[in-house]
C-alpha cells in the first residue's frame, strides 16, 4: 500500500499550480507514524495481541501508567467548530480544517507534543461541550481554536470546569499571552510602566476580551474597551454577559463616545476588530505611543503612518518587524503544562508565559525588535520551563 | 525540546524491564509527524497563516477539495468506549489505548492510513452517537472498537444511519470476514460445499452475531448459535432483539439443548465464546469436520485434542498455523472503501474483502494454511482492490 500523500503529480498542471501554499497543503499536512516497525510475528504479538493485553491490564489496575505507556499524555486535540476561522468566519469544520492541521504542525515543530485537529459538526454549545468532555480521556490537552464570540467563553469555562487537564482556547489567551509579553517590551522601549499606561482596546470578541483580562491581571490600571458601538460602559442597553463584566472592570475614565475619542491621548492602541482607524486619531494619541495592529492581512492601522507617530509599532504581519504571533505562546503553554502534569491553565501560568516570552528578547529589545521570532528555538523551551514552575508552585500538578 | 518518547533510560531497570511488551509501549506507540519541515518565515506564512487561508477559502468554496488538501479523507478514528476490551473485559477508556494505538499502528503498516485512538469517557449509547456524529467532518472512516454487546449493534446502526463515511465495528465484522475466509478455504481442503456445511456457533457476542450473518449471506443453511444458555430457539424467554433475530434466521433443524447436544455430527465448531469443550463433543462431531476456537489465548477446544477428530484446525494464537487474525481484513477493507470514496462498506464490500483473502491463499490451500500469515503484504492491497471495486459497481461512491 502507498503512503498517504496523495499523488501530487496528477495536479501538477492544474489551476493551483501557482500558489505554493496549496502545493504545501497536498495530500495533508501531518500523519500518523507508528514508532517502531512491524517486521515479524513477535513484533506483532507485542504491538498488538497478545502482548497488548498485559499492557493495558496493568493501566487498568494503575491508571498513572497510562502516562508512561500510551501515548495520550503528550497529544494535544485542536478543537474548532470552524465559526471564526482567521478573518474568515463561519467557514464550517471541513474547511476549517487546514488551520487545524497547521497548528498540529506548529506544536510538534515547536513544542515537541502530538496534535490531532478534531474538527466538529455541531455549534451548539451544549453539543460541543458534551463531545469535548467524552472524548478527553483521548488526549493529554485540549486546544479550542476559531469557535465564534460570545460561544467560546461559555465553552471553555463549561470545559475547565469539567476536565482535569490543560485547555485553552488560543484565540483568546495565545494572542494575550503574546500582546502581554510584547506590551511589557514596549513599555520598556519608551522608558514606561506598564501600570502607568493608558491603553484603548479596539475588539470585543475573544481576543479583545482575553486581552483586556491579562493586562489587567498585568497592572495596567486604566483601559477602555471598545466594540462595533463604540466604547464600552454602563449606560450601554446592549451588553452581553462578558461586556457587562469588562464595563465594570475597565473604562475608569468614563469614556462613553467612540474609540476615536478614547483614542485622544491614549497611551495604547490595541487593535484586535479589524477596519481601519484614521491617521488623525493616531496623530492624537500621546507622545512615544504604542500601536499593536493585529488584523490581518490588512492591520487597522496602516503601519507606515503609524510609524509617523507611534515609538513601538506591531503588527500581525510576518513581513514586518514585531509579529504578534500566537506560535510564541501556545507550544510552549501546553508543553509546560504538560510536562508538569498541570490540571489546567492557570492565569498565573499565562502571566509567567507572558514573562518568559518578553524575557527571551531580554536587553537586545529595541523598537524593532520586542518580541522574538516565530522562529526563536529558544521560546518554547524558555515557556514551557516558566509554565511548568509555575504549575509546581502552584501545586495543580498531578505528575 | 525533545520529542515525544518519553525517557526509556530512566526505566531500564524498573519492575516492567523483563517484559518485552512494555519496552514496545514506553511513551506511547504513535506519534503525529509534520509531512514538511518549517525552517523559514516562508514555510510558516505556507503552512500557518496567511497562506493557510487561501487554502481554507477555496474550500469553503468547495467542499470537495478538501479530499485533496486535507488529511482528514485518509484518516480512521478507532473509537472505543473501553467496555469489551480483548478479553480483559470492561478496563475503561484509558486501559484501552495502548489496544486503539496498536491497531493504528497496524492501519499504518498494512493499509497506509493514518489512524488515531478516541477513547470516550462515556458508555452511554445516546452519548456515544452524539459523539462520533460530532466528530465525523474530522475523519474518513469510523473503526468502532471493543464496545460491548448489545450496545455494540445500535451504535453501529443508528451512526451508519447518520454518517455518510466508511464505518464499522471491527470485533463483529472485521472478525466474520476472516472467519468466511477461513471457511471457504476449509471447505476446499475437506472438499465441501460451505453451502452444505452444518455449523455450530458458540457465542453470541459481537462477534458471534456477525460471523453468523456473513455465514448466512455466504449461502450456509443450516447454523445453529448457542450461548452461555445454550443453542438459541424459540421456546427461550430470554432473548434480546438481536437473538430473536438469530432464532428468526437460524437453527432451522431446530435444536433446544445445549450447544453440546447441537454439535453431535456438526460439520464446523466456531468458538467465539471462552471457557472449554470437552474432547468427547469434538469426538461426536461429523467425519473431516472443521473446528475454529478463537479465544485468546486459551482457545475453547485445545488445538492438540482437536487435531485427533478435525481435518482442519484453526485459533487466534500466533504461534499456531491458521491465525484468524483481523489485520487481515480492516486495513485492506477502509483503504479501499476510502480509496474510492464509499460512503458506507456494506454487506456485498465484506463478502468481497473475505473472498480476496482466500484468494491470497489460492491453490496453495492445504490443512495448515487457510488464510495467509498476518504479516503477508498481498493481502491488504488485494482485499483494497476487491472492496473499492465492490462499492465502484453498487454506486455508494462520491470519489
Amino acid at each position: 500500500m502507498g503512503g498517504n500523500q496523495g499523488s501530487a503529480q496528477e495536479y501538477t498542471t492544474d489551476r493551483f499550480a501557482d500558489d505554493p501554499a496549496f502545493a504545501v497543503h497536498e495530500g495533508g499536512k501531518i500523519s500518523v507514524t507508528p514508532n517502531r516497525s512491524i517486521d515479524s510475528i513477535a513484533d506483532l504479538a507485542l504491538t498488538y495481541t497478545p502482548g497488548v493485553a498485559r499492557v493495558s491490564s496493568a493501566i487498568a489496575g494503575e491508571p498513572e501508567l497510562a502516562r508512561r505507556f500510551t501515548w495520550a499524555p503528550r497529544v494535544v486535540a485542536v478543537v474548532s467548530d470552524g465559526t471564526a476561522v482567521l478573518g474568515l468566519g463561519d467557514i464550517g469544520p471541513t474547511a476549517s480544517l487546514p488551520v487545524m492541521e497547521g497548528k498540529a504542525c506548529l506544536f510538534k515543530e515547536f513544542g515537541g507534543l502530538d496534535a490531532v485537529p478534531v474538527v466538529l459538526s455541531t455549534t451548539d454549545v451544549d453539543t460541543i461541550v458534551e463531545t469535548v468532555a467524552a472524548i478527553a480521556p483521548s488526549f493529554g490537552g485540549i486546544n479550542l481554536e476559531d469557535i465564534s464570540a460570545p460561544r467560546c467563553f461559555e465553552i471553555e469555562a463549561r470545559l475547565r470546569d469539567r476536565l482535569d487537564i490543560p485547555l485553552m482556547h488560543d484565540d483568546q489567551h495565545g494572542t494575550a499571552i503574546v500582546v502581554l509579553a510584547a506590551l511589557r517590551n514596549a513599555a520598556r522601549v519608551v522608558g514606561r510602566e506598564i501600570g502607568d499606561l493608558r491603553v484603548v482596546v479596539a475588539g470585543a470578541g475573544a481576543a479583545g476580551v482575553a486581552c483586556t483580562k491579562i493586562l489587567l491581571e498585568a497592572g495596567v490600571g486604566d483601559i477602555a474597551v471598545a466594540d462595533s458601538q463604540g466604547v464600552l460602559h454602563a449606560g450601554r442597553d446592549d451588553l452581553t454577559p462578558i461586556k457587562q463584566w469588562l464595563v465594570d472592570n475597565t473604562n475608569r475614565s468614563g469614556y462613553a463616545g467612540t474609540m476615536i475619542d478614547a483614542l485622544r491621548g491614549a497611551d495604547v492602541y490595541l487593535g484586535l476588530s479589524g477596519g481601519s482607524v484614521p491617521e488623525s486619531a493616531i496623530a492624537a494619541m500621546a507622545a512615544d505611543c504604542i500601536v499593536f495592529s493585529l488584523a490581518n492581512p490588512i492591520p487597522e492601522v496602516d503601519p507606515d503612518m503609524a510609524a509617523r507617530y507611534a515609538a513601538v509599532v506591531a503588527t500581525g504581519r510576518s513581513d514586518l518587524p514585531n509579529q504578534i504571533n500566537n506560535v510564541l505562546a501556545f507550544p510552549g503553554v501546553f508543553r509546560g503544562a504538560i510536562d508538569a502534569g498541570a490540571t489546567g491553565i492557570t492565569e498565573e501560568m499565562k502571566l509567567a508565559a507572558a514573562a518568559a516570552i518578553a524575557d527571551v528578547v531580554g536587553d537586545e529589545v529595541r523598537a524593532d525588535y520586542i518580541v522574538p521570532s516565530p522562529l526563536d528555538r529558544r521560546v518554547a523551551t524558555a515557556v514551557a520551563e516558566a509554565v511548568a514552575a509555575c504549575a509546581r508552585e502552584q501545586g495543580i500538578t498531578t505528575a
